[in-house]
């Protein structure tokens, strides 16, 4: 399971093999059923994870007992619940699978070890984590600025794959709509 | 002006005078007047801000010629557009000051070099951009499952100072409700 890790950071960054090595080493791998949970709310989030197969998404539940999804992530996306993790409170929201799942995980001591040690994976995370600054800020443009219907259409333009793989129902609860309101706009 | 930056620092962080004084060496002042930008839509952002005084807001124009506020950046803040600062492409974002203010500036390469060499400051940063990820995840959290009435609480709770100095008008942009809206809440 290693080897999707391995192409997928080749890809972006030049890496020795011994550097690879240091990585797999302390590296934890973990299969999920579907619905089978990461994290749980309660729970501190200690580990970075890295999707090697499937689908996992990160929620929260709201005082009503609603769920609100955050984020999805597939392949060679990384999810965690970020304020657990560099605060070490515990998570105020949930990660699970959506379909049958693998993951690649590390604990925050040795990803920090590795990121210490091994200059170009701190450029390359520092990089990732910049990226995913992005994506929130424009995800909160969006969520600002943008109808129901072109929140919608921006979601298929920007995940063209995920959106067969995910339930519409979790879609309108990532795009913060209701289900009728999304079965409307995709009628039109 | 510097001396803001160096109370903020000390504040968070132990740094030696050698270090501060090689983040002064490079550090730009600016002071703006009220109403005038920092950056512009279709410049690109080369530089990291420190509100010292004041208050800059970033926001984009959508196709209808509407202002979405992005974020307030109040003193002791930071704000540029992170996008093009990370990519060097154009940014979509403008920044300007809602009152007479002060910056105080680094360019990228001076930033990166600092980061680079000052092992503390490096992490300081570090967790600042992690905070900035949480914010920016609570407040997709925010926008997805709150009523717009418990956006703008949650705006007066976080924020408490900031609401008397900023037109009721910008605050409703930020929460991503019309004014007319927000002034139904405020009768409440």
């Amino acid at each position: 399971m290693f080897e999707s890790f391995q192409k997928y950071l080749l890809d972006k960054v030049k890496i020795s093999d011994e550097d690879l090595e240091k990585i797999e080493s302390v590296c934890i791998h973990k299969r999920l059923h579907r619905r089978q949970f990461l994290l749980q709310e309660g729970d501190v989030s200690r580990h970075n994870t890295f999707v090697a197969k499937g689908i996992l998404r990160q929620y929260r539940i709201d005082e009503e007992g609603e769920e609100h999804i955050m984020r999805f992530a597939v392949e060679d996306w990384w999810i965690s619940d970020r304020e657990s993790y560099t605060t070490g409170l515990v998570a105020k929201s949930n990660i699970d699978a959506l379909e049958d799942s693998e993951v690649l995980q590390w604990t925050k001591e040795n990803f920090e070890q590795l990121v210490a040690t091994i200059p170009v994976f701190d450029d390359f995370i520092k990089s990732l984590l910049a990226k995913s600054l992005i994506a929130y800020q424009n995800r909160v443009y969006s969520a600002i600025s943008s109808s129901a219907e072109e929140r919608y259409k921006e979601f298929l333009r920007s995940f063209p794959d995920l959106s067969n793989r995910i339930p519409l129902h979790m879609i309108a609860s990532y795009l913060g709509i209701s289900r009728k309101t999304l079965n409307r706009i995709r009628q039109v």
